[in-house]
């Protein structure tokens, strides 16, 4: 088992509905040394990647994205989940349907932060039907940019986001994958990577 | 001018109806090292404090409180601005009125993150009518805890919200103090510290 693996079985909790909560240490509460060994896991398994932004979406990506960013010396975007009154007319937008809160969003970053030089990896804290990636990969390629790749902290294996998604041809790692999951013994199956 | 006030100066722009828009570099893209100026800068300010918790709201908030619980070696707490199903039924709320989004969210926080035990730093962006930072008071209260302090990046100084957190009695940092702004000119007057 790697470093959030092991943290995964210490403190994570299964809940029935397959719910994986990560709370005390991920998206909730965080371990910022975690977040901090996370950024240098992604930095080396992209290592061969000329990256020079790291694109997130609010809220619990961007702990993890500020690690990830400062591992590779670039700057983070974060992309916003509704419209704000303080962001400029000038945006790319992408609508997204969210599995856990069972609800539309649309997704914006500013066209001032994205563009046809950029070389972004997507960074988010969780992995299941993936339609906030897709959101993100849909806005970095309406602005010109290159998807260098993708890196999730836990991916739920058995929902089809991770496999869509690497279908598509895009190079996507994720620290955890989640296989399966027993609400009444707790245990957790992890994928062999 | 300190750093902070000097990236302001470069790279934020006036706009009509006192808005300050900063969000080249911290919160829409974020410049890290900035991040981790504040961090630094705000370790200073409150080193006399015994902090054991940074406590911040989604989302403009995390980067900087990340740099800040890296800076004091103590974990992240982030109150989350709706009730999400994935966070269980014991929880702190406060109702929150923001002046920018003029609506009104509950502020979140896990009855698991808070306790008597916490000597806790409060960490945002911005602040203008301080509403965001009430309720992060009032939730940090109702867990028993400490507010060591509040910190913030850039202070409205022209509106309430600075002067009556000040006037309650708490230790309030802002790093930068914007006393006034001409959209028309682009000039920004900031307080002396």
């Amino acid at each position: 088992m790697n470093f959030l693996e092991e943290r995964i079985v210490k403190d994570g909790v299964v809940k029935p509905g397959n719910v994986l909560k990560v709370d005390s240490f991920l998206n909730h509460q965080m371990d910022i040394s975690l977040m901090d060994q996370l950024g240098d896991e992604f930095k080396r398994r992209f290592a061969g990647k000329n990256i020079n932004k790291v694109l997130t979406i609010e809220a619990s990506g961007i702990a993890i994205a500020c690690s990830v960013a400062r591992a590779f010396g670039v700057p983070l975007v974060f992309a916003k989940k509704s419209k704000s009154v303080n962001i400029d007319g000038d945006m790319y937008v992408a609508e997204v349907e969210s599995f856990t809160h069972k609800n539309k969003n649309q997704v914006i970053v500013s066209k001032k932060y994205l563009s046809p030089d950029d070389h972004v990896l997507i960074i988010d804290d969780f992995l299941a039907n993936g339609c906030a990636l897709q959101g993100l990969i849909s806005i970095t390629e309406s602005a010109g940019a290159t998807v260098e790749g993708l890196g999730i902290a836990i991916e739920k294996g058995f929902q089809f986001g991770g496999r869509s998604i690497r279908n598509l041809g895009y190079h996507l790692e994720s620290v955890a994958i989640v296989d399966s999951m027993n609400a009444e013994t707790g245990e957790i199956v992890f994928r062999e990577q």
